[in-house]
Formats: C-alpha cells, sequence, structure tokens
C-alpha cells in the first residue's frame, strides 16, 4: 500500500471537502428534523452528504466496500472498506452548536489505515494515516503527558451513555479528573490528539462513529481500545476509551474492567 | 437614559473587543492551570482581561460601579454598575472547547439594561439591551416557538450541578425533552436567543453568569427567571431557567415549583 496511501488519504480529504459545504449549508437553517426508529434526530444534510461521499469513492475505487451510517453497507469483505459518519453528533447539529464533525475512516483488512475528524463549523480537519503524525490543517498535533486520572481533563458526550457498573465507574473517574466536559462528541478524541486534554470514555457507539478515530489518535501518539484494552475493529461492543498517555490510559482500563 | 444607551451600548462592544484577543491568544497556548480555593480552573486570560475591561470603564465612567469574578466589586450602589465575566465557561476554555465566552452586563438601579455574550473563539456576539432587538453580529435574532417540553431542545452545562429534589426534577425534564445537549456554559442562552434551540435550566450560578445573559434572552423574545419565576437580579440565588417560548417556560416552572 505504500504508493496507495497518499491516494488514499488525497481521497478522504476530499470526501471532507465534499461534506463539509453541504453540512453548512443546512446547519442552523431551520430544516425539518425527522426521527428514526430510534429517534436520533437525523438531517437531510446527513443523507445528502453521504450520497455525494459514496458517488466519489465508487468513482474512484469501485472495488472498494463502503459502511455509511445512512446508506449502509456493501462490499465489507474487500480488502478496502471506507466507513462514513457524514454527521456525527446529529443531535448537536440540530441544536445549533457547532461541536458536530464528519467522520471518514478508510479500513484495510478490517485495520483503520486512515483516519479524518472533520469539523465544517468549526474550520478544523484532523487527518491521521497509518505511521504518519496526524495532522490539524496541515500542522502536525501530538498527545501531552498525562501521568494519572487526578490530572486529566476528560470528555464524554453524555453520562446517559452509561448504566448500572459502568455508570458508577464512570462518576468514580468523572470525581477524580481534574476537568470534566460533557457534549463533545468527535471533537473530544480531536481535543486529546492535539494534547487539550487527555482521555474520552464513552459507550454506545458504531461503528462509523469510532473507526475513523483509531488512526488520529494513533497519529498522534495516543492509545484507543475497547474498554478491554483490545483494538478497535468493526465489531467491536462500542465501549471506548481514548488516551493520550499510556499510563492514564492503564489505569482507567484497570478501573473499567469491573464493568466488562 | 434615552442618550446614554447607544453610549453603554457602544462601551460593552468595546469591553468586548479589548478581551477577546486576549483570551484567544492564552487558549490553547498551554499556559499553567491554576487553582482558586474553590477549585475552578482560572487563567492568566482571566485576569488580564478583566483588568483591560476595568480599566476602560473607570476612565469612560469613573462613578460607575463594577462588579467583575476576578477583581470583585466597588460602587456598588451606584446607578449604574458593570458585570464583568472575562471567561465564563473556564472548564470549556482550558479543555480547548471554544464554547467559553465573555460576559457583560449594565445594571441600572440592579436592573439589567445591557448584555453582551461574546465567544472569542468562534466570532459571534450576541447585544441585547432594554426595549431593542438582540443583535448577533449586528443582525436582530429572535427566539422560536416551542409550546412544550417534550418539543423542546434543551442545553445544561453539565448534570452535576444539580443535587436531591433539583437532579431528580432536572432528570425528568431531560427524559421528556426531545434533545438535551450538555457543556454549552453561556452558549445554551445564546442558542436559545437565536432560536435553535428552546431551554436552558441551570444552578449554582453566580450574578456575573446569569445577569449578563438577561437583556440578550428579553431582547430575542424569550424569558429568563430564576426558578420561581422572578426576574434575575444581583441577588437571586444562581438558579437560572431561561426559554424562547414563555408557554415552554411556565411549564418548566411548575415542574421546578417542587424544588425549589
Amino acid at each position: 500500500m505504500p504508493g496507495g496511501l497518499d491516494a488514499f488519504v488525497a481521497l478522504a480529504e476530499r470526501l471532507a471537502e465534499t461534506s463539509g459545504p453541504i453540512a453548512r449549508a443546512y446547519f442552523r437553517s431551520g430544516l425539518t428534523v425527522e426521527d428514526k426508529s430510534d429517534q436520533t434526530p437525523v438531517t437531510a444534510a446527513d443523507k445528502e452528504a453521504e450520497t455525494a461521499m459514496r458517488a466519489l469513492i465508487e468513482g474512484a475505487y469501485p472495488t472498494h466496500g463502503i459502511i455509511g451510517e445512512e446508506y449502509g453497507s456493501v462490499r465489507t469483505d474487500a480488502e478496502y472498506v471506507w466507513v462514513l459518519d457524514p454527521i456525527d453528533g446529529t443531535r448537536s447539529f440540530v441544536a445549533g452548536l457547532p461541536m458536530f464533525g464528519t467522520l471518514i475512516a478508510l479500513l484495510r483488512g478490517g485495520r483503520p489505515v486512515v483516519g479524518v475528524i472533520d469539523h465544517p463549523a468549526l474550520g478544523e480537519r484532523w487527518v491521521g494515516a497509518a505511521e504518519r503524525p496526524t495532522l490539524l490543517n496541515g500542522k502536525p498535533v501530538q498527545t501531552r503527558d498525562c501521568a494519572s486520572l487526578t490530572a486529566a481533563t476528560i470528555y464524554c458526550t453524555a453520562p446517559e451513555m452509561f448504566e448500572g457498573a459502568a455508570l458508577e465507574i464512570f462518576n468514580r473517574c468523572r470525581d477524580d479528573a481534574r476537568v470534566i466536559r460533557y457534549g463533545t462528541d468527535c471533537y473530544g478524541y480531536a481535543m486529546v490528539a492535539s494534547g487539550f486534554g487527555d482521555l474520552v470514555i464513552e459507550a454506545g457507539m458504531s461503528a462509523y462513529d469510532y473507526l475513523p478515530l483509531v488512526s488520529v489518535i494513533d497519529g498522534a501518539g495516543g492509545v484507543i481500545t475497547d474498554w478491554e484494552g483490545k483494538a478497535l475493529g468493526p465489531r467491536s461492543d462500542g465501549r471506548v476509551v481514548a488516551s493520550g498517555d499510556r499510563r492514564l490510559h492503564a489505569e482507567v482500563l484497570g478501573r473499567l474492567s469491573e464493568a466488562v
């Protein structure tokens, strides 16, 4: 893939450049919110952006697979599979908050090799690729040191992600952390990649939510796994912990092991 | 005050224009975070911005009072008193999140007559003044209709703001609302003013946190009170409910009355 990776990264960026203007056009436009059966608000922007991105992939690499939030899966047994979440944080989007993002991954043999976290309303794009430094708007970023939870700034979209034993463990992590910030969606992972914070703990995520984060976090020097410490793949259980520092990741995995 | 209001609004905007570049210079700069006795992270930006704003007020209106988060109160018995919170959402600020804002109010006889919610990292400024339409970057904004909680998009900085009966009532509001978004600080009130969402419920706020919101919400057609429905003043108890629609405000006040 050495020769191919450049082309794949270029396509991933083109996908974000295509999706972004669509998202911005619908953002704060007063559009009608639909309900899916699971009550997740989903917008016309989601569908239009995914349609545009799928067309670009089909045009460039018709043998590649695609997994998308809105339009399902094709050729998932292909060597290369693209993963698309046109609007991660649809609740932020419909509430007028600019924290929503477009998430893009390329998997090779089920393993993420390219990841993009793009924030169309903020003008910030993180791009990660296997064995390369993660870039924010073209400039390398790095996670920061944070040896323990008591010194950590942590992020989580909402405490409602957790139930039972997991909620109790999360609450103890929150109480012991230096700072907790909610409402972050994919932006929390971008903050960890850039070294502005230290940890994200979340649950209930779908493959298109977490797979695009992997190359971004890895390429910035961080670590992202499920709650058992296993690498994330298309069939992970949706419980994710990402940290900028391996020591902090190990400490939090120890706490989370009671819930797995 | 008719002749004076224009001058007061102009000064309020100049305060925001002075504070904003200071906040931006320190944002994501890797500065050391200090701890106050109450463990709230506070930054050099806070202090430098408030110092600069106080100097402008002292120069323009040396008889006016000032209440600031960092440097306390002077002449609070004056007819006009300025209220300054250079960085509302210091936790967002230290976590790299652009949702923090600069809050400015002018009180006359204890009643807010000018309010500014300025977001230096987002380039968005809401300005409200007595009997005038609230402006976002110079353009009028309006709240939207939302007759009941089941249709509402609601905001809250963090559920940890509540305890006991108040937490139970908040949780029921959250469960009944259409969408809940956390992590918003003053941005949630700005979203309600612009009609992107419907309601904010919060508690534990200081006078410099809530007084600057009043003119912004009022001038956009919304309503903001304490949990008993009383107008907010310097001595309110820090429990705040803001809504774009009076019907929704009344419904939520009814629920909150169990907690007051």
